[in-house]
């Protein structure tokens, strides 16, 4: 599904990031459900290094991804996901209307962004972020034995099933992306279940060509504020 | 609302938590989503201690609270609000069914739980779990500092508003108890619009009813195992 800047669907992403951060920045969440359900998108794209003003309006941290959805307005990847999942009325393969299905997508979902994302969050900013800060250094040993603690449950949990709700889901894109961004650590290369998963979930047709999409985005040259930083 | 073990929805719960803990066990979400519904729970308590194998199959952490409505079960206390929100099939004043109404409640839950919650997982472990440790002491400050820009947006975003949606909703049962746990930074009442909102929140009577369930449901004694760890 290309990018079609007449779509009724709009999601916000930054027109340059740092290497680094290449492929992993959230919009990918709301392009990934886009690809699934093969519906068409606009871009809009804001600079990441100073942002706009009035952006903090539709989004109160200027992080992204925003969604717009004709005259309705949404911030939060894990909203936007949930909208998405709903859009059409009665729900879709990637969100359950009702009953149990719905009920394990809902769960899913919230474990991702709640009880697994915080530690990798946490994984990010001392790896990263304030790799060099003494508290980091020291931090380290015990934040890996926390998220490692939390992974053998999330594998637990999964056992032999391919998607942790029946089908594929919104979960799944939220809980892959949220492994994703922990594969550094080689905590997931010595969980065979959840390497497994990660790679069935980055597998997907729909996973490559959202991914496609968010790096055809940036712009090759850093903004010369950066530059000059 | 009293508790009513003869109601089709089941909160699990913990019979025994230490006193600092008290008022702060997660079951206050959908406890106190019930009450604002008028819908009547039963109690599931378990030890919080030893928390029984056979529960990790309804939660993958080991955590509470989970929700059973009828043959229905939820964890994460996000997927409980949702759930409780959506009940009776079009919605309801806590989540509404459709629109801009819709999507500002489901942006606001996300960004508590997402955006918020996890510097207050942060702020707990580096000041109650973690104090003793030399990375917390060192972490303090920066994270305090982070936290603080948080509330700053979350303060300039809320503005003159009653609540974070049109009306009270899941997204304020989320963020008020997302920042009661952090009421102890003193970073709220050095921001008194936020301060005001977390005292609107903890001002309603459904609110009240919650939390002395919770606190009803402890035993006042400190099972053994504990007193002999």
């Amino acid at each position: 599904m290309p990018v079609d800047q007449n779509a009724a669907i709009e999601i916000t992403a930054f027109d340059w990031v740092p290497e680094f951060a290449r492929g992993y920045v959230r919009d990918l969440r709301p392009r990934w459900a886009c690809e699934e359900l093969g519906l068409p998108y606009r871009e809009r794209l804001i600079s990441a290094v100073q942002r706009p003003e009035w952006y903090f309006r539709d989004q109160p941290w200027g992080q992204v991804p925003h969604l717009r959805d004709g005259e309705i307005s949404l911030f939060e990847s894990g909203a936007t996901l949930v909208h998405l999942g709903e859009r059409g009325g009665g729900g879709s393969a990637l969100l359950p209307a009702s009953g149990q299905a719905r009920a394990s997508v809902l769960s899913w979902t919230f474990a991702a962004f709640n009880s697994v994302e915080p530690y990798v969050f946490e994984w990010a900013n001392v790896g990263i972020f304030s790799a060099k800060q003494e508290w980091a250094k020291l931090r380290r040993p015990s934040l890996l034995a926390e998220l490692g603690g939390r992974l053998d449950r999330l594998q637990d949990a999964l056992g032999e099933r391919e998607w942790l709700a029946d089908a594929f889901s919104i979960a799944d894109i939220a809980m892959v992306t949220t492994l994703r961004a922990a594969d550094d650590s080689g905590l997931l290369e010595e969980r065979p279940g959840l390497a497994a998963y990660l790679a069935r979930g980055m597998g997907r047709p729909a996973f490559h060509t959202a991914m496609a999409a968010q790096l055809a985005a940036f712009s090759a040259e850093a903004p010369s504020r950066v530059q000059g930083a």
